[in-house]
């Protein structure tokens, strides 16, 4: 979760008023999918598209699952980073897809693995976190991208590329798009839980216009519309110059704790390995062997630090079991020193 | 859809600042559903139970579809009315289940035919709008909840109660609920989309607390938590006061409009037959013998009079050849006794 207090909350309440007092007519009706004109007009310019190629919905995960639905089911293949965020496999499996893990390096999958995979059997999709990759840290190279994109295009399979870490990167240089690189072939998916306020649950896909359109036609058959007065406040916070900002003071205070991070594990765990991230929320671990994450849990619980089980993000659990996520966001310098250095200790 | 110019903005904007100033680590912030402890708390006074027994989603359709996804599936059977809510039988039949349509009659399903069905094979579920029906207008009766709640526990089914008209009674009687008769197998839908607006998407669910565990748990998967600032917004519109007297200023309005509903029938369409619902947005018409929507949709549309295809609302779309569903709330009193006379002269 990001720090509480975060969240530009009086900005926020004048972006509710603002967004109440100019289109009351149009967020306090029954709306459609694919979500609120205004705010996806402004979607648009960012990735240089019009608004029919951008759907708005209660949170990214949620696009996930539409995709899911309309995309994957029982005897479909889904390949997936090995690890991968939990929920996009719990996701996937909850519709009878069979999913396959390609792991992951510190430059992207594996790419020899993904083509033993692709020649197995090619996929409906392949879900990528590309940038600062949760849980990993990993972002994937350009020429893993490029690789990826062409392999789309031959065997026809779509990438949801899920990119909400993409805008916090500390230092370093953007990579292109999966998106800019194979658009006929990529949901590129984002939303405003890292960079504004989860609360908010706003999420949203950029693809194609008829892909935008099935996913649509989904989406009313779920909900008919999606929540529109947070849309109607995110639209009138970014118009108001104020997304940059935020996002430019989350790099000052989460830089820090990335390099804090970094520090902490060169002091105290000169035997593990871990991810390089330049950004995101997760520094990845690999720790020492012998380490063993059913061992380490209760421990850690005893001695006050609270870890994620590594083995939740494996399609197979076991590959797990020496792996730990960092999430360093919410936790300062010192905090992380201090459970950096009580994890050691248990080790 | 409810007129534009009844919801109140205002009191919304001032909402929407009393529940972000108040409450914005919680409203911001990840939740998880089944959402807003202190709008759960106050939903589930209504009810008498806890908030351990009300999920609010973003959408009771969506809530519906949570339902479909965790309790039918191929092969398993659901009973709607004939006719019965759209989108309602799209969400189940998406699932894979078999919708079987009971008739619906002037006090309810008819209940010969249920009993056939159900010893021909109960099913997971019976959906139901038993206050002022979706498309019908008509209100189950007392006796015929006493005996679906009798048969919900015999043939161990669940009632999908959805209520979103209920509180929307111009004269008459209120009946018990469904979920008063048979409180372990019923699901109580509601939302505030006619009470209040329906772009909030506001939509909840009052069951057991098992069952609303297990739907929270759905929902988790699949989008973590509901979007929250609008789920304040309703706790704070609710907590100062303002819901009961829209309530009566929005029954002041629509009343008038349903009773000129039943006098531009009686005056234009003689022939025809209609319920005669006390409260909600509907009246459910029958044309006469030898009227056709095929015929009668493009008619209309060259007319200036928009209809719905009230094929649409039928499982077996042939029984709603003659059937047609009047809006009557978002029309002034003149514009009804127009419409309905043009129609009436196409007829």
């Amino acid at each position: 979760m990001p720090p509480t207090d975060t969240f530009p909350t009086e900005a926020l309440i004048r972006a509710a008023e603002a967004a109440l007092h100019n289109d009351p007519a149009v967020l306090l009706q029954y709306g459609r999918s694919p979500g609120y004109l205004p705010l996806r007009e402004l979607l648009g310019g960012w990735y240089g598209v019009g608004p029919d190629q951008v759907l708005v919905g209660n949170s990214s995960l949620e696009i996930v699952d539409f995709i899911a639905r309309t995309k994957l089911g029982p005897g479909r293949r889904a390949f997936v980073e090995s690890p991968s965020y939990d929920r996009t496999i719990t996701t996937f499996r909850r519709v009878g897809a069979e999913v396959i893990g390609i792991p992951l390096l510190e430059d992207g999958v594996d790419l020899e693995a993904m083509e033993r995979a692709l020649k197995a059997g090619p996929p409906a999709l392949f879900y990528t976190v590309s940038d600062f990759q949760n849980p990993m840290g990993v972002t994937t190279s350009l020429a893993k991208r490029q690789q990826i994109a062409a392999w789309a295009k031959q065997y026809g399979f779509w990438v949801v590329e899920d990119a909400p870490y993409r805008r916090l990167r500390y230092w370093g240089e953007d990579v292109p798009t999966l998106y800019s690189l194979a658009p006929e072939h990529v949901f590129h998916l984002s939303s405003f839980s890292k960079t504004l306020a989860p609360g908010l649950r706003l999420g949203y896909a950029v693809a194609t216009p008829q892909a935008i359109a099935e996913l649509a036609a989904f989406a009313v058959d779920t909900y008919i519309g999606p929540v529109l007065p947070s849309q109607g406040i995110v639209f009138e916070y970014c118009r108001a110059g104020l997304l940059e900002p935020n996002i430019e003071a989350l790099k000052v205070l989460y830089g820090p704790r990335l390099k804090a991070t970094y520090a902490a594990l060169a002091q105290s765990m000169p035997r593990a390995t871990w991810s390089h991230p330049e950004g995101g929320f997760f520094v990845g671990v690999t720790l020492p062997e012998g380490a063993d994450m059913a061992d380490l849990m209760p421990k850690a619980a005893d001695a006050g630090v609270k870890l994620s089980d590594g083995r939740g993000f494996y399609p197979n659990p076991a590959d797990g079991n020496r792996f730990l996520r960092i999430p360093f966001c919410s936790v300062t310098p010192d905090d992380i020193f201090a459970g950096i250095a009580r994890l050691a200790e248990l080790l």
